[in-house]
């Protein structure tokens, strides 16, 4: 079967995190930069695929059908279905668990405050910079995950990772790198991925449908 | 096997929401009541299961293992990883990525906004009240969800649906209820589960264990 897959987005952490789930994943995808800026996620074209007017946005055609997938969280869902187990586990395994919860520390207690500290200061709402504080700490305390394993939920690499990379790597310059030197360790080893560095740059290069 | 299921909680609409999804999962759990204003959650005893100091978290004791899952949103996936297929469609499978695509709108872009907006005004910090104003928008939006189908992704009751019915009903009085008649039948319909009313109230009775 013919499969054509293409990734809307733009440089903000929700693309970033999808582009590096599927280059983790091996899926082969074409980039779609969306230009926020001027707007072209409120033209009719892009709200037909997400009326709620955000990228990133996932096309999968084949010849049969057409999926439409809003969600950088569910884009990594799907990236993570397309790659054998290898970003997430078999539903219902303890090792499934074990990223699911790390996973969603990231996404609620992390990623949740950034993007709402992020919602505030756009709009110079106070407020924003007590959330950004709370995203460093709740970062920081993710030394912890590292103790005993080499990744986020084990030995393996997963979305947990994606997940804490993206965010952790937007507050880069905001970490207190000394004082959790596992974490420091891991943020290298990720940073080094072919696949990772792929993805940070897939809404850099020119799209190859442009 | 046998299999014995505990959720730590209090009432808060992340406990709220992991009991209503094992409920609908028809998991058999205890309840055990953390308090919360007390202090519980920072005593030695929690802070082994969750350095977080968060609730709610799941224990699954069976003869082999222990399983100790904090995050509600995990939780929700162990409630739907038992539930066989009703909660959450097979991975990979186009319903599979409907569910999630609504599951992650409603965590990312209305629970999200709540939790921090609840952070901000716990603390007196101004910002809450525009984050809070933003659920009741995105909520409403939701109303699009529900024109072709009975429940957030399509025609079967998932954890999508949890997801949404746990924030909708916290803003429940703040709704513009008439001006959203298909999200008010759904909500209607959801209120009126067995299984969404023995979750909404867990932790409302005696704990069975205290």
């Amino acid at each position: 079967m013919n499969i054509n897959v293409e990734l809307w987005g733009a440089h903000t952490g929700n693309s970033l995190r999808a582009a590096i789930a599927l280059e983790e994943a091996g899926v082969s995808y074409s980039v779609r930069r969306v230009d926020l800026r001027g707007g072209e996620q409120r033209t009719p074209e892009f709200l037909a695929l997400n009326p709620a007017a955000q990228v990133p946005v996932l096309i999968e055609m084949s010849d049969q059908a057409r999926l439409i997938l809003p969600q950088s969280n569910a884009i990594m869902f799907y990236a993570a279905a397309r790659s054998n187990g290898d970003l997430l586990p078999e539903a219902g395994s303890t090792a499934y668990f074990a990223v699911l919860e790390r996973f969603f520390y990231f996404l609620t207690d992390v990623i949740g405050f950034s993007a709402t500290g992020f919602f505030l200061k756009s709009r110079e709402i106070p407020g924003g910079d007590v959330l950004y504080d709370h995203v460093i700490d709740r970062a920081t305390q993710a030394e912890r995950f590292l103790a005993a394993s080499e990744y986020m939920a084990g030995d393996k690499f997963s979305i947990a990772d994606i997940a804490a990379f993206t965010i952790i790597w937007a507050f880069r310059e905001r970490m207190d790198w000394p004082n959790v030197p596992q974490l420091h360790e891991w943020y290298q080893r990720v940073l080094a991925r072919p696949a990772v560095q792929r993805g940070l740059h897939a809404f850099c290069r020119r799209s190859v449908d442009q």
